[in-house]
């Protein structure tokens, strides 16, 4: 198989792009930047891959599609929405790691997003898939979610879906390495301000807010909506999310385990474990998400601990595990990934 | 005046002993080991303090009373209830700040800490003073507040004690810099371990929890419990508290703004913000608490972040500042810092 | 006193006001910008001082000489020699954190600085002061020494003055936390990239090896140019250097322990160890230089670690130093400092 | 083909695992502690591996050497020798990562380990292999480098080989993370006192040296020691060594890029740039070293930085490079790594 990736500079991009290299049914990895005039060396324009010369073309629609069997976009939001028509038009296969089109309702992203839409059709053809729950087969246009989204939806899946939960109790605390916040600069990623340092940021505005919401719904049409903060933690990648939320009163902690273990029992990627919480090193590096639990009994609160790579369960793996369900390959391929030791 | 501190290995006795030596009314800071079997120079007990040559004392109570107008115990818990007890009986001046007084109940105490609790009748004499709320006054003894504790009450008390708030929806995730788990060596204070890093740690198990709780009951008699977990964060100093909760239904912002107003409108240490949340390096260095606020309308939700220096504000500038109150020196004295920069 | 500060907007200027509040002979601090066109509160113009609502001026040289008994120019390279013109001639105590008038000769200036050098009149007037070692009495002009510079010359004075080692054979590796790169936004000192990280930077170009140079011929006409480099370690403050030389074949080493003795002896802010070797903890937060010795018999070796606050003795604290030398005040005013603790 | 490892505990023993899990030629990973007494879930003795329950066997030579094709010992310097003796004698392939068998000379061992060596033909029969200069075809027992020996003899070869350098002018530079110092707690290694703060030490007596040495002797007669410093730096993975030294005075730079063009030119793993200087980010998660070079014309030094992952190129990969030379597997069979993004 030939691949596309458009948009080679971003974290997203280059993760994708180092994945893709050891995935056994990809042969060809071509690399488009959507803002380059000719053909440019990798290393001139991301120094992240210094001795590295493989090309990157120009965007060209046409010979993307004539040229590879599928593309992934990791172009940033509002670029890939007006980069994206012709692919779904042609039914040409994508596993887009932008937002653009994991809202259903225009209104909401022109709200969160502060940007123009994709078209309400197209919204409508895309599908989100967390890959670890939904099978993407058949689709053709994948929505991957949102690194936050991911790690928030794995954890509260196994307890909504079952309606073990009292849902407008939901509480998230999500903290970030700064890898989250991308590779452009800015003061609160100066190293001086976020070092030694934690920063809340984007109090009750964060883009993943109705993402998470709307797939909550998906599964249990009671929910309404959550409480979410974002803090930035002076560390590189990783995700962590603390979820709190009280249990219903007739519900029981061995109903809790059993939904986690049913909903998890096949799972290559998501561990969870009801006697430890689970610590950011032990998934950075992977495509793993580790889920902890901890009950406490004197105010009936569960609280529930998931924490990813955000940049690959987060992002490129994730994507890499959609591609892999769209082509029926085998779900680990590219993904048996070794976790960063020490 | 002569004070003695008691305990000058760990991080909260060496900030103390650096503080006491700007405080205008201290012309003599005595150092005792609860350890120590002959008087030794500070550097060989403490590299901290590379070349302080000053003498450490063994612990004698009976010269410490006689040589000093008050003592400050940083001696840890368990500890500190063992070589207390002449000092109450003699009413002499202490300023404790470990944990073993915070509890009025006994039972609790044997609960949290693991440990023998000191005298039902001792327990009563000692008076916790949270410095910028409470007035030590007249106290004998002063249970100096936890770090954590001193964070989440600054946060919680406008509206805990106007009742804005549903009490029993207050969840509180804390964040901590590595020195507030000790100088002690450990697996998770490694730096391998606890760099790039999160750990969330004793889940719901936290010493802080029932000396918080107590204090809310004395402010509202209808706090029943809280919600509250602790992570660990790569850096060296610091606390923030995320506290999230749901206002009443009939309470608006601007009572909520009110109550934080009149609350410390002369406070020298505590900055509110309706319009911006705190960092953690807005304190570092100082004695100050920054409070910030965010509401949530769509879903009725208050967020109150705080954040403080754990070893100033969360012990020994605190201590000082009841020091203060205590000898009815300026509130500010050795107090005046210049918060870390960059 | 009043005295002013022109530029508080970098790292050097926040810490000089800072500094300066706690300074007894000082009891007006006034801020100037250079780029302000009307009184702004400080707060709007530098996120560092949250709640610090101190008027900055305009820049107006006529009402800066008027109002103030000395000025402090914390201003970058290029910007000052722009400036400083009027206050030259005025003969008004200046002293210049800059580099603007380090260098004696406009030419190296302009080779090493790639900028326009101040009048070579004006160099001649300025003075060079290294303040643990240099006497300012009497001057007008002082030029506060470079970051690395102080750190290289304190350790280097004695045996370069004493003429006890290879001249030629001297190698400096220098080591810098990230705000000696500055509050300006780059690639090199954004989060992601300088966390996990060491960077070696402008290699044999960097704009303190001519005042280094200059400095040691002033001590010893022998020197020609030394071998130093520069890497940029994930940390927010402070300054190593790790210095190697050769000593002359027939110096003992206690005659270079001798030499440091002698020159230090009565030093209030330098510490030297012949048996330890300092680490940048011992002195972030303070004025001192802690320097360590390690002499190697098997390849007659010698060398020297200095380490300094690269914002105190580096800069704002050095420039304090010089101010109390200059007007004859307590070595020490305004610059009894904690130490960081933990 | 399948392999033992003995000591799992170690980051080394961890990395080495992670490793072989992907080699092409490695169906079965048996893994051995020599303090176990019965078999036991990998994740209960090294909290890295949260979820692999592996069983780790009790050491036992006959066992090993029957139930594998070779051994990898991941064992401590001073334990490995009292070990590994039946292996020697029946001749088994042996890659041991320890410092055990580096040195020819039973003396310098016990000067420099303080510890009993091994015997002195059993020191005779391992082979000392650089992975990327050595080949290990034919060897039986095979002695892998330690990290910094790795970094500094890859950057020194070229020059040293060629003869093109003053020998005596040779000061190195080391920087690392703190996993080089090892899973065991320390006062240097907890996290409040590592991070932001440089540690040098062990001066002039790391053991490092003496393999260093005498590798450089084997390429050069002359060579006849080496200033050599390592500092600990605040980061958890990486070596970067600054190296300076003279150019002979007949030299020219051309000469210098070719030593390294021709001794690299088919290298898989070092790569060289006579513009760029390497960053420890560069190569982090790889087996790669990248070293770059700067010349100082103004006193004819040459200064060279080489960088690497001291887990995998200076541990666990440059052992499985050796490994895939001594079976004659493709070199690269199993370190196809991703670097860590971002």
């Amino acid at each position: 198989m030939q691949v596309a990736i458009i948009g080679i500079t971003g974290y997203a991009g280059s993760t994708l792009y180092e994945l893709l290299k050891k995935h056994s049914q990809v042969n060809q990895i071509n690399l488009y930047g959507h803002n380059l005039s000719k053909p440019t060396q990798l290393n001139q324009i991301n120094d992240e891959f210094s001795y590295d010369q493989h090309l990157v073309f120009p965007y060209d629609e046409n010979a993307i599609i004539k040229d590879n069997d599928a593309v992934f976009f990791a172009t940033p939001a509002g670029v890939t929405s007006k980069m994206a028509k012709p692919f779904i038009k042609a039914g040409f296969p994508v596993i887009d790691l932008s937002g653009d089109y994991r809202l259903k309702d225009p209104d909401e992203y022109a709200k969160w997003y502060q940007k123009d839409s994709a078209e309400l059709s197209d919204l409508q053809k895309a599908q989100y898939c967390l890959a670890d729950i939904d099978d993407s087969e058949g689709a053709k246009y994948i929505a991957n979610p949102g690194c936050y989204a991911t790690a928030v939806l794995l954890g509260l899946a196994p307890v909504v879906k079952e309606d073990l939960i009292d849902l407008d109790s939901i509480v998230i605390d999500a903290k970030s390495g700064l890898s989250g916040a991308g590779k452009s600069l800015s003061d609160s990623s100066h190293f001086v301000m976020a070092n030694e340092n934690l920063q809340v940021y984007k109090p009750h505005e964060h883009k993943h807010i109705p993402e998470i919401v709307q797939k909550l719904q998906v599964w249990n049409k009671n929910v309404q909506n959550i409480e979410f903060m974002t803090t930035l933690v002076p560390l590189n990648k990783g995700i962590m999310c603390t979820m709190f939320m009280k249990l219903k009163s007739n519900i029981e902690m061995d109903k809790v385990q059993h939904a986690f273990d049913s909903l998890y029992a096949n799972s290559k990627f998501v561990h969870v474990s009801m006697d430890e919480l689970p610590t950011i090193k032990s998934v950075v590096g992977t495509n793993e998400c580790h889920v902890g639990l901890s009950f406490n009994s004197s105010n009936n609160s569960l609280m529930i601990v998931s924490v990813i790579d955000n940049m690959i369960k987060g992002a490129a793996g994730q994507a890499i595990q959609n591609f892999n369900h769209l082509f029926d390959f085998e779900e680990t391929d590219g993904l048996e990934l070794m976790h960063v030791l020490p």
